[in-house]
């Protein structure tokens, strides 16, 4: 299958800079993409990255300075899958449920009312981005009467965007960019709240 | 399978304190636990509370006031499963996927370094929920000889216990649980910084 990976190529991942510099944060962010890209094809997929600038790559790029959704939209030709760039925790068989579930569109939510991860089949289908786009996917789909598929994976529900979720990468992460968080400067620990562990500057 | 769903029954929830009043928390925390109860049931599971207190409940209850690792290590007696009572999200197809993995111990971690549901078959097993509960619970199983099955499951890893986390309950939530939200005087939605959806008092 086809798959986008769309990728902010200027200042990423500024979500995190309390805690990564932005040299830090730009290094991460193209460690999470090969990550990506590299998981996609071990998943059977064919990863295109749909890049905001011109970027040098192992994997074929095209360039979109575009906001996401109209970019997206312009190369949503099905079947075809959008895998985001920061899904630092998907594996091969997190992606293949993906890739092999049934249905006209299938999502793999986020965190914070995201979609992480979605298969097109249905011609008539486009993407949204801005907002709550879990919600608003819904009902595009139910608006052109394509069936609608959820997938339950963690692995793809964590986009690696704020402090916190360098606690799942660094608890759960196996591949190059949990490697590269292995070497960064920041530890993971609890308090003594008994909440969910943190990220801090070591 | 009998599954203890380990229960705080005195000032439930007060993480989400700046969303809920006392009593509203209360209120919550006993529909979550009729859901998640219900959806261990509909699983195939048999629910016994293990309550900090007593409990007027339509399931069995075991009372233990002490913290929740000496509490549940007394009752681990394989095979059993521990399925957090704030597992809103849970559905049956979930904690099917749970209790049918092989493994001598199987996880579906938390958020946040947590272990959500656990099924214990080797004898030696223990829980040690304090701290980053998933890491010790990995050790032990490895210092045992027990092998370790991890379940990517979303709706697992979400525990309702911060206020982000009732994004995920109204986005994805159909259950009693989710009911008792919809009615509550919270609003979710996002900001201009196109991060992740919150919740606020409405």
């Amino acid at each position: 299958m086809d798959v986008l990976v769309p990728f902010a190529a200027t200042e990423p991942k500024t979500r995190l800079a309390g805690v990564l510099r932005p040299d830090e944060r730009a290094a991460f962010a193209r460690a999470m993409l090969e990550d990506v890209c590299g998981t996609v094809a071990e998943a059977g997929g064919s990863p295109t990255v749909l890049s905001t600038a011109d970027l040098d790559c192992e994997w074929p790029v095209v360039v979109d300075d575009r906001l996401l959704t109209p970019a997206v939209n312009d190369r949503l030709d099905p079947p075809v899958a959008v895998v985001m760039a920061d899904l630092a925790l998907s594996t091969p068989a997190a992606l293949s449920r993906l890739f092999g579930a049934d249905g006209d569109v299938v999502i793999a939510p986020g965190l914070g009312g995201g979609t992480n991860a979605l298969v097109v089949r249905h011609p008539d289908f486009s993407t949204d981005y801005h907002g709550v786009s879990v919600a608003d996917h819904r009902r595009i789909a139910e608006a052109i009467g394509a069936t609608v598929t959820e997938i339950d994976s963690f692995r793809l529900s964590v986009d690696i965007d704020e402090p916190e979720d360098l606690v799942e990468l660094a608890l759960h992460g196996d591949g190059p960019a949990a490697a590269w968080l292995e070497d960064a400067p920041v530890g993971v620990g609890t308090d003594a709240t008994g909440g969910r562990a943190t990220v801090t500057r070591g």
